[in-house]
């Protein structure tokens, strides 16, 4: 049973089959977000600091940090919200960067075992990004596409993923440590992008044995009522095996179907966590709430 | 590719891998109605008419037709609502019965290519069973218990449905024809329920290459937020490849989820189901609306 451990100074989540979904929540991103870039850029990290809050709150299990605002000081920024992220919040990170000085910031401030996000099956990424893993001990998203672009063949992408848990290999990094991002596309432009991922996901667990992560939402592009559809992709990938994603914790629809397919995939022990969330208290005066109050009396 | 053909004398309908998942509608049902069963019973079929009429606006593909009234005539009545609903709507059915003189009756009125529910794989019923499938040339549903129970091991349930399927190849019934339902448990009381599902399911369809059906609300029989459990469990079970489901298509969010493993499945070619469902109407006076204006005139 493959499982990936990834873990902060306080708190360890381990990312596996026989897990609950590992919810890594997104917000904490510039990219896209004028206003947010605008302050990250200016020292101001108000808003990572209420997007820290208000994601673990809603149930993420992770946080993806991203501070990629163009022209700034990408290293700097990261290590600067990182280090505030992680006094505010015991859950693990998530180091999100493109660039390699970047992600090295930032791991020389973390705390714990983080994951890096990402690496490419491009051999000059594969060369610079997994010494840095082997040095710091962290676990990498490895994103199946390569010098040859985004395969549209779910067996092409496989093979790319291969090729980077072999390479983690020679580096030292054990495939536990590789969690491979299938690269969903959007099913607006492209019909066959759910089957595709779907049949990847199974096959990077089924032989390859390694745990996988997306950013789910961008299935659902260009598409009308894409809550829906980013709930049940989730399911179904769940289904399929996909083991964790990167996603907005804040959309109610999304993780109600992801711990829809936790109690689906008996990873909710007795849909403990699925009672307490859904359960209504019982009304006062109620012979439901009777019974409660006599039995906390006895315990 | 697995077709089932079921069709009415005016309509067909393919349940298989390649199509849109099939809908049958469950609502004509007496089983725990008791104003049903007793309107039935006095020749009352105003609530049938009713019910058959919103489940077909609601996007039924078939209609499941059972008339099981203690103490009733239930092959008269069964066979008269046949005749109704038949007179009212042109999906095909589903002819939903224990008793085999029921399924008979049924079976004589009905015009088209019917699915009889059901058959399990107690030697007694298939001898009596099969036989009239064969004579009407219907499709049957086949329930993967037999005279040992239902066991809780998805591989003792498939070497049961298995049976089924050669039994019926005795009669002259091809495995296109036998739609096997793999018995889905409540997961409230039996947490791997889920994942036993979708493994026998996925066994049908790869090793079998049958279609298969259930009746989807048991799963999370006893438990808060059902429709959310029950639509997830569907895109879920259709991913791992169930091509049909028994169930109320009047419940919104199981019929959203339905639709939204379509688009992810690629069988809602362009999407073009979600949209006419999803896409908000352009508002009037908008840029949107005076386009579509233009392209309406130019016909």
């Amino acid at each position: 049973m493959t499982h990936t451990v990834i873990s902060s100074h306080k708190q360890e989540v381990i990312i596996g089959f026989d897990q609950p979904f590992c919810v890594i929540g997104e917000r904490i991103n510039p990219t896209g977000r004028k206003k947010l870039a605008a302050e990250m850029a200016a020292g101001d990290y108000s808003t990572v600091e209420a997007d820290t809050l208000a994601q673990v709150a809603a149930g993420a299990n992770m946080l993806d940090v991203n501070a990629g605002i163009p022209l700034a000081d990408e290293p700097a920024i990261l290590a600067e919200s990182i280090k505030l992220v992680q006094s505010l919040v015991d859950v693990p990170l998530s180091i999100d960067s493109s660039i390699v000085e970047a992600l090295e910031a930032g791991l020389a401030v973390y705390r714990g075992k983080a994951l890096v996000n990402s690496v490419t099956g491009e051999e000059e990424r594969l060369e610079v990004v997994l010494p840095l893993i082997k040095k710091y001990g962290a676990a990498v998203v490895a994103i199946s596409n390569d010098e040859t672009g985004i395969s549209e063949d779910p067996d092409v992408r496989f093979e790319v993923a291969k090729k980077i848990v072999h390479r983690a290999a020679d580096f030292g990094i054990p495939a536990c440590d590789v969690v491979v991002d299938p690269l969903v596309m959007p099913i607006g432009a492209l019909g066959q992008a759910g089957v595709a991922a779907f049949r990847l996901i199974r096959r990077l667990r089924e032989e390859l044995g390694v745990n996988t992560t997306c950013g789910a939402s961008n299935i659902s592009f260009g598409l009308p009522n894409r809550h829906a559809l980013n709930a049940h992709f989730l399911a179904m990938a769940a289904s399929n095996g996909m083991t964790s994603a990167i996603m907005n914790p804040l959309h109610e629809e999304e993780m109600t179907g992801i711990m829809a397919a936790n109690v689906l995939n008996g990873v909710d022990t007795n849909c403990a966590r699925w009672l307490r969330k859904f359960r209504a208290p019982p009304a006062a005066g109620s012979e439901e709430e009777a019974r409660r109050g006599r039995r906390r009396r006895r315990g």
